[in-house]
């Protein structure tokens, strides 16, 4: 895979290298100081724009954290693949409720049984930063993508 | 599982959970405040005292990022099985020649093809402070260890 500085190739790019992953490491810094990581469902939701978006609950500690301290980092494995992905971004909780409901899926029926209805359903908007990949077994040196970075 | 207070029973609980991981994620947090990662070759080690050992170039950008900022984050995950480890910890670099060839392991030869001739190899000792894990598909809260922590 060629690293592309064009914008739209490399959130093409991107897209590509996490399809088929169902599930990513969300990292995010506690008032503490402590780096804290959990998984988090990803059902391919990358925008046009390069921006990613998770549900979440609005009550969970990670968005705590996330009010304190925007910065995360979501890193995406796929170790039989030794496929790994690092992005560095912003995450900002989102609840209008339109958005909510435009990116609704069934399958996140088995973290929110009540669906749309859950109290608390919300979501991640998460920024990109900056994206380093590593696809080949055989080297282990980042390949990056700073293309994406958005002046928000 | 169930989750065991006793500390020996901690370490032999979380070795078990990563025992058949190769590769683990290590976030770590850069002086403008941004959060990185990057897959690390884990062969296991993992000591009595639950201290995780990782082989490293001491010249690495990780390595200034750590000396820095010594708050990590580990994180392991296995999608197949939907089994995820988070481990908060604090890393220091190791450059004393005999813990480095107490450790070193052949298979190490794909990153360090010079083995233990090669000028910059080091380790990294991870201090583990609290370990957060998944390992039921249909129940997506933490299970954590508390226990591991070591007053360093």
């Amino acid at each position: 895979m060629t690293i592309s500085t064009n914008r739209n190739q490399q959130v093409q790019q991107l897209k590509e290298l996490i399809a088929d992953m169902d599930y990513a490491m969300l990292t995010t810094v506690d008032d503490d100081g402590s780096l804290h990581s959990r998984p988090m469902y990803f059902n391919g939701d990358i925008d046009a724009e390069g921006t990613l978006w998770f549900f979440t609950s609005a009550s969970s500690h990670k968005v705590l954290e996330i009010e304190h301290r925007q910065q995360v980092n979501v890193n995406f494995s796929s170790p039989n693949q030794q496929r790994f992905i690092s992005i560095s971004a912003t995450a900002e909780l989102v609840k209008e409720r339109q958005k909510i409901q435009a990116r609704w899926k069934s399958e996140l029926e088995t973290w929110f049984p009540q669906g749309l209805d859950e109290p608390d359903i919300a979501l991640l908007q998460v920024n990109i930063k900056r994206v380093d990949y590593w696809d080949d077994p055989s080297n282990f040196y980042a390949k990056s993508m700073s293309g994406l970075a958005q002046n928000i």
